[in-house]
């Protein structure tokens, strides 16, 4: 068993981390603690305190930007692959960094140098990275959903295409705030970021969209995990729009596609590293409809990054992921 | 106190209706027992088996769209006035009725006499009436909403509208199904009725969109009750579109408008019978999000049905509903 | 309207006292701003600078005890009187303040002085007083349920009382912690203070049960508001169980007994003061169960303080509660 | 990988079986179907229809207890050996039977030939018996709380032992009812079958004690999955209690025991073969707590299953529960 560390494992994405690396077949997790961080009260993994010198071959960042920002770089120098969870490297070029996260990003380097680890569409350029930026929650499904229309070219996109994104409050993170108190979220539904999301560069970065032709908005869904985004869009043409997908993802193991008619909901994907999707259009007003589903601390988060680690390691695409 | 009939009084909308009604400082409920009903732990209301000729001055039904084709014209005959919570005569037409309710309407003519109960807009036609079809709860969100901006010219209809629903499960009803189980919607969230659902008609009489122009779809939230939409479209020009709606809805005292950049969420509404409204529209781009949301119990159903009945028997608008 | 104070309106207890003071027929509610407080989207009652020197006739504190016992005597002193929401002056003694909140209290004076907001058992002593100390949610709910059997001396106190008691989460207060947050507590149920709740004192001298006479364990519900206590007895003899509570509160509004075999749960007691209570005793075994609900934040708390309010200056006992 | 058969894979034990078989190392699942079932939106194990004579080494039976008694003598005289997750074949005597379910057992052989699967107790006679009698959910949390104090000797039980017990609504299994709505469950929180559920007699059989001697009520929770038990019993001596259950559970891999002081929630067993069990005694007083949890789809039903069913079969115990 090939060891790997994880800094930030007791966040959501970090313990998902945890929990997917304690069953895969081929390595097991080290916790490396970088803040003081609650015992368990069983056996676990192995701790470790801290350090960017561990020999580790691979080490996960679930932490915040400012901390991946920190950290890669002595992990890279001191010769261990990196997957970041954060948005740390995930923009490309420092105006978009500027622009979406507010701080001026001191690495251009290792920005312009990370692989963005969305396999589905960069399978080839990830082994070869020692840095990888595992995608944004939202983007990952919204990428997935839109770029096989974009590139079978049957949307118009002088329409516009909306994104009404819904997700579970893991997603904000464990750092405990009153927009994320349970007395403030359970019953209600919300609103956030209506236009300005930060994962919004994410998704026009890979669908190769415009900001004026994508319309997003983040909502905060009373429950524990997963994403849901209903997209619409106005077809070019008729088309069997669920045969592109079919197509699309043939060679992908974890993009399913439903039958017409029928679209996914957050059970079908909770706690799996499947994205659902599913689509309609109505052939006489061309008017359509996609929905995609994926659980944001697997998909969207942890088992992206393991899926991204298996590749980087040589490892089958879907060890550990079943 | 002025007795009115709820036939229907133990589904979720009927519940609400005796709920509101007891507190109404100008009438008191009585219950017409229409199918078997559960006794009650405690004293409540009176409570009579249905007859049509009760001598009351206004029954509520509180039933399936069936069941007030039923009753209603025996009601009317026996010359109580009406206030249907169900579709059964919201539709204008029974082309209409045909289409979505699958089901041919045996009395046009009551379909045509009805008033449609959404006093924002037809207030002046309600008080002459003696049956008022109150409205579906997603339409009333979304006609609240979209009907300003379509009045003052300011969309762009040929970019398409999307209102994009959610709401929670008593808008379903409480007879059980599979659905509607807590262990189906907890932890979950669903597309249903995708571009298809029955409330579009209504949103498209009122608003005066055409069926291409307007894409829905609703949505299950695993909560109680609440509706809110998030409704996206292109601008024509640049507007002030706060006050647009500021404007619009001076005199309406159910309908709130929030400042620029804020958004309502479900628990600002609920148990109210206010609508709230938060627009955001990016300057550059034209892209325009309105969040608008509702209890749908109350405003989408009970609370709207007491406001048509003030308005029908000749009380202030808002007795009963502060 | 008569002005009435509130400090810590933003809190959960707070809010809702601003919601039911709003609707009280003969006063209204005055926010009195001790700590920064966020603004409101909509106008609202009142809010003036904290000061001790209002000349209002009464003051809520729903503060934290610390905060109680800072603010109480100078508005006591300016010639308020005080209904005070938290810990800081219900247990009587200076030894039970010391041992059950870890602090020295500094007004034994106060303490000594104070009225025991229960006006199920303590009404007559409520009108002189000029500091009411309102009852904690958890002893509120034991208290109803236990003491009319003890005072019946119909449970075998040798045996033991167990209160198993399950809280909704607004009763830890609105402030943010791990422990309440929604990713923690939804799909959760956890114990805490097993054994060693400091609302045990207020339940022991209100029931005159000893410490080792009864066993209490409180526990979160993933929930927002209500309380619901399972209370386990041995019965002495056989006797009509409902029948003695049915008696003892037939004065009490506020206090409503079930049928033999039915039970409350927590929607039944939602957003009202009604304390219920369902009993059932084996009467071959003696083996005796109380079920017993109230809304934490009503009767449990804000509810329980207006009908206080009420008595402390003669109104009627149930103005703005029903 | 030898083929097992499950009747009842669509409900929510039998779609756990599913879960776990399909990721078991030694077997897989073989879908019976006895009734009409939905179909799956993807590829799934093998179906087929339903027939006692299928060959299958072994058949789980997820059904009613009508359904089981039904099947299992058929599935037995044909040579499977049967795994039964309903109370059919739990209660040892006819009368037990008659009195807790209502009706006639027609199969006292079967009643009486049947191991009673709880392999922590009774391992040992699992292996040579053609039928198990999967225990209830609730038992199963009880008696591995109360069996080692019981065993050992310090409960005084004619004090009384109280066990109030809380359970997701997953438990009242997957048929569409009033009582498990979502809009009657959520924020709600329930007793019922007070002093009178029918796993009391597991509960009695299994730890010895008296029906007078145990109050036993269950509770719904506004969850999916979940047991938690809190257990009140009055000690007879000092002991170190944490110790009893560490001995007593040395070899038995799904039962943990937590350091003295602290508890189990829900979120340390879902979806794991845990028990979870925290004790704490006060020792002046002998009032003494355990708070137990197990998820009860797993080691309340299907994980528990398969547990048996590697006893039965002679796998590791633990194969494909970790």
């Amino acid at each position: 068993m090939i060891p790997v560390g994880i800094v930030g494992f007791s966040g959501y994405s970090g313990a998902e981390l945890v929990h997917i690396l304690s069953r895969h077949p081929h390595v097991e997790p080290v916790l490396l603690e970088h803040r003081e961080e609650e015992p368990s009260n069983f056996p676990g993994p192995r701790r470790l305190p801290y350090s960017a010198d561990t020999g580790l071959p691979l080490v996960f960042l679930a932490t915040p930007p400012e901390v991946s920002i920190e950290l890669a770089p002595g992990l890279l120098d001191a010769g261990s692959k990196v997957i970041d969870l954060s948005g740390a490297f995930r923009l490309g070029t420092a105006g978009n960094y500027q622009r979406w996260y507010k701080a001026t990003h001191p690495r251009l380097d290792l920005l312009a140098e990370a692989a963005y680890g969305l396999p589905e569409f960069y399978r080839s350029t990830i082994p070869g990275k020692r840095l990888i930026a595992n995608p944004g929650c939202y983007p990952t499904a919204a990428n997935l959903a839109l770029r096989p229309l974009l590139e079978a070219g049957v949307i118009d996109r002088a329409a516009g295409i909306v994104c009404d994104a819904k997700s579970g409050v893991s997603g904000a993170g464990r750092k405990p705030t009153l927009k994320t108190s349970f007395c403030e979220v359970t019953d209600n539904f919300s609103a956030y970021s209506v236009l300005e999301h930060r994962h919004v560069p994410e998704i026009l970065r890979t669908s190769g969209l415009e900001e004026a032709e994508l319309s997003f908005t983040a909502q905060l869904l009373p429950i524990e995990r997963g994403i849901l985004e209903t997209i619409y869009f106005r077809a070019l043409n008729e088309h069997n729009f669920v045969k592109i997908y079919l197509d699309r993802y043939l060679n992908d193991h974890f993009v399913r596609i439903y039958p017409e008619g029928r679209f996914p909901d957050l059970r079908a994907v909770a706690r799996t590293n499947f994205c659902d999707i599913g689509v309609h259009v109505d052939a006489k007003t061309r008017r359509g409809v996609v929905v995609v589903a994926i659980d944001n601390l697997v998909k969207g988060a942890a088992g992206m990054a393991v899926q991204n680690m298996n590749l980087a390691l040589g490892f089958p695409e879907t060890a550990g992921l079943l």
